[in-house]
């Protein structure tokens, strides 16, 4: 019964990044398939990573002054198509609500891919007077768009976001909110699922339906495709004059407001596990792991060493999610292979011996050498593992981001180089929707972001077709 | 700019109670209807309660062992044919899916209305062995009923819900955590919503479609009608049978485990209203109050004042949700009947009076009279205030449950008290199906639950039939 054996089959990385990703996330029980296509069912596992990043956002958003609130899931067929572009960009990918009970609706319904169109209805009725300004609100729910080709948190038809519709008096305050969400998005990616961001500016061709201007972050996974992780659209008036939106402004005239929305999703899962994961299975930033520590009790039948264990487990739990694995039938090792593989940040063993020294053994999942630490001021001291292995995630996946991010002067140098080691590549690019459309024909790879620090590559001539660039830009092929 | 107007125009209680319920959430802008008939627009300052009520629950389901996961928001038909029952239940309010993109599906797919069948499914794939048992999960999300009449909170096509579905060994454990849920579901109301509830089980004719049995928490609204706040199922084996849930026993042998499941909704937050607020408005808990604190500088031009609020505001929000109403053009009156209809627990005044006696004025929503507060202690004589408004919610909604809660003895000693005194009726019954319907029939009042506790009302006759009772329960018009 107590046979050491392999708990892994995850597939090599090197060998198919796509099914090891989907053995990851399948065998660690984070995510699994539905009765439905294209729908996915979060498992316990997974939804806790997900509570802990809605968390850090949620509370940086009330922070900003942002108030949650929740419109229906349903809109009529008429209001998705107030909005030109963005019932263009929408219609294609929804699903359609046709009956209620047994009776034929006389106005399909859509299931929400998105809720500017609801909401701006709404907001017309509310609004009347500067006053009022800012509207900072923000609506966690589940949105659909019928995909046809779907994996699990990078593409369903169905996903949890977060989306955040504020409007403003003016331009230069829905474009400072844009900009602030954004940065947000940035802060709470990188210090706590330690993934570092690429933040600028989406072109015309990859904007959002409707918006006026479209703001990304955009990371690298370690296949050396990007992953578009949240976007902030500064809206302008587009919606709120299709949706008649008006103020009396300070001077007693009729203004229409300025708009902005904001998204990040469940996805941030999906990037986190191709950002820090391995050949052994997940690996969690402690910040965002359901369970921080997990605690192996070693001859676990000897007296004593449960007693202890489960005194640790109180004595940290008030600090931390601690869990110990005391099940019986499965050897230390076997225990050890499995919480390897669930990605826990910080392994803690303790055994006769450890015990007899007043010791703990510490793995840590980021592959640093096993240790020792005293029994004494232990909480300290993982609190300082905890820091040191969130910090060494983000480090590490910066460094693998800067092996990944090249560049390239000409089409030449650009196909070679994504072709021999894909990653990001900056590149001039003249603005041309044109050059955008040649690029991604012949090399695949989509413009990603007009990033806010702008570099000297050496070069000032568009990549594609040799004219005078406007601007560097990060091109990639993407999920 | 600054006259004392009246801000409240809420219709007396007493004139029309669904009137006055109307005019209660809608201007204190905590719903709003939609463009789609039947769906509700929760609203800031509502959906900051829901947040409050989500979080007190969603902490008592952790601390049972509870576990959050997310399924899809479509069921196949097909599925939800599985369980008769349950089916016949439900068909007739579900919203059907019948177009994805441009495209007919095979199968039409049913909005959920409820999740047993599409969990079920998946609960079929996962569980193996008794060593997985007990699984302790929940969910929560918004579920669609296509009801014909609504109202907001009480009564919509979609609602905001926790729905938790657990998997048992035996019946035993199934029946313990059914019950066990249900007394927390009592437990957060008491203490959080300070609503008092009767507790126990349905009959056989308002017990969940596919329930083993059905049990209940039922609150009295002040019109002396009934709400049904919160409801835990053991579902035995019906759904585990009909989706071909199994597991290896200790003994080697396949068997199918018990079933759960609970739900309590936005529903509680129309409860909440109609208990505790009155003619000026709205009336908030403390515990669950979105602001617990409105600070109301009084000449707020003379220099100190706004200082002083601010830095008791610094002080005060370390602990408690406080707010400052510093905006100009209105009156401290005026101001004074806004922050009352808005229901805030405490409202503390602060002028230059004040400042010179170095205290503070406070109001409670709850109807006390003015007091005044040293500025020394202040954080801490806040606390016993709320402590204390809490409280005295609680003891005022008991004391008028109590006083509309009348016994029968007949039918016609019914239909007087429930004509004259509407509110619960403790009468006898026989248990039978034809007595229960009549009494509805006769007086539109409908058995609420067989309480837990019994109690010696003086006959042993059903109050109906006249025959040798079972059971004493508890009749009431309802929500």
């Amino acid at each position: 019964m107590a046979k050491k054996e392999k708990v892994l089959e995850i597939t090599p990385r090197s060998e198919d990044f796509a099914q090891w990703y989907t053995d990851v996330i399948l065998k660690n029980e984070l995510v699994d398939y539905s009765p439905v296509k294209g729908f996915m069912t979060i498992r316990p596992y997974g939804y806790g990573i997900w509570e802990n990043i809605q968390a850090a956002y949620d509370k940086r958003f009330k922070e900003t002054g942002h108030k949650n609130m929740y419109f229906p899931l349903l809109i009529p067929e008429s209001l998705l198509q107030k909005e030109a572009e963005h019932v263009e960009g929408f219609a294609p990918e929804v699903a359609w609500v046709t009956h209620g009970g047994n009776e034929e609706l006389a106005e399909r319904l859509a299931i929400r891919p998105t809720s500017e169109t609801i909401i701006c209805s709404m907001y017309s009725k509310w609004l009347k007077s500067w006053r009022e300004l800012p509207y900072l609100y923000n609506q966690w729910c589940s949105v659909v768009r019928w995909e046809k080709s779907t994996r699990p948190f990078l593409r369903t038809a169905e996903f949890l976001w977060q989306e955040g519709h504020t409007l403003h008096e003016t331009y230069d305050e829905a474009q400072e909110e844009t900009l602030k969400m954004l940065g947000i998005y940035q802060e709470v990616a990188e210090e706590y699922l330690a993934i570092p961001m690429v933040v600028g500016k989406k072109s015309e061709k990859e904007k959002f339906a409707g918006a006026f201007s479209t703001y990304t972050m955009e990371a690298l996974m370690h296949d050396g495709k990007a992953l578009q992780s949240g976007t902030s659209h500064n809206l302008g008036q587009h919606f709120t004059k299709a949706f008649d939106i008006t103020f009396t402004g300070r001077e007693g005239d009729i203004e229409y407001p300025y708009h902005t929305s904001w998204g990040i999703s469940t996805r941030l899962i999906g990037g986190l596990i191709m950002v820090h994961s391995d050949d052994n299975g997940l690996v969690l930033p402690p910040k965002i792991a359901p369970i921080q520590v997990v605690i192996i009790p070693v001859a676990q039948h000897k007296e004593g060493v449960l007693d202890k264990a489960y005194e640790i487990k109180a004595e940290l739990e008030k600090e931390y999610r601690v869990e110990i694995d005391d099940s019986e039938g499965y050897s230390p090792g076997w225990k050890f292979n499995q919480w390897e593989m669930k990605g826990v940040p910080i392994r803690l063993e303790i055994g006769p011996r450890d015990i007899a020294n007043n010791q703990v053994v510490i793995a840590r999942r980021d592959g640093e050498e096993k240790t020792t630490l005293p029994m004494e001021n232990l909480e300290e001291n993982i609190k300082k593992l905890l820091d040191d292995i969130q910090q060494s995630l983000f480090d590490k996946a910066l460094k693998a981001r800067e092996e990944k991010t090249f560049i390239a002067k000409d089409m030449e140098e650009f196909s070679n180089t994504i072709n021999a080691t894909p990653g990001f590549i900056k590149a001039m690019w003249c603005g041309e929707r044109e050059c955008e459309d040649k690029i991604k024909e012949d090399t695949g790879a989509t413009l990603r972001c007009i990033p806010f620090e702008q570099e000297d590559i050496g070069s000032t001539k568009c990549v594609c077709c040799s004219k005078e660039a406007k601007d560097m830009a990060y091109f990639a092929r993407a999920y």
